[in-house]
């Protein structure tokens, strides 16, 4: 699914991560951090992929860098983020990007 | 696999697509593609990951916006994009974005 975000400027986090083998209450995790992300102010949308090889590619996408940091001094969001260092991730990057330029096409009708 | 970016600032160019069924080439477009970026000034290095649904992001990074901008304009890249708009790609957003902060963990002696 497409995020559908507005015109430039705006800010994107890119989460590239490896999971750790097994579930261990990943799942339910990531849908509770997204129904919560979707509740913070400056939220605008989220894409989101992971490969058969366990590494994903999370890119969520914020009006601005205080709503990152809103988002990331969030008391649950922090806890999931300790126990994701220690249980369901293996590695990860953490990019904070400022979007300049978009454009997207859509070719089926469906998007 | 991460990319071994160096310190932000650098460009991040966030590609997320959704394939149409079948392959159609797409597989060995996609590895020259990778090869030809490498042999570009100012690549830095590229993660993507495609889901079992067909949703796709391929992060690729860049030393500068002109680095992206001859990158878009390299002849066999113009033709591949050519052909994914009608043959391998369902809709696609595209976002250039200026990397400023980053940092990453390894938690298992492997990136």
């Amino acid at each position: 699914m497409f995020a559908q975000t507005p015109e430039p400027p705006y800010y994107a986090v890119i989460f590239t991560n490896q999971r750790t083998p097994g579930d261990a209450g990943y799942a339910d995790m990531a849908d509770r951090m997204v129904a919560l992300a979707q509740q913070q102010p400056g939220f605008l949308g989220v894409e989101s992929v992971r490969g058969a090889d366990g590494l994903g590619i999370t890119v969520s996408y914020w009006r601005s860098e205080e709503a990152i940091a809103a988002w990331k001094a969030n008391a649950e969001h922090s806890q999931a983020r300790q126990q994701g260092r220690g249980d369901w991730y293996a590695g990860f990057q953490l990019r904070v990007a400022r979007v300049e330029r978009a454009y997207g096409m859509n070719f089926q009708g469906t998007q």
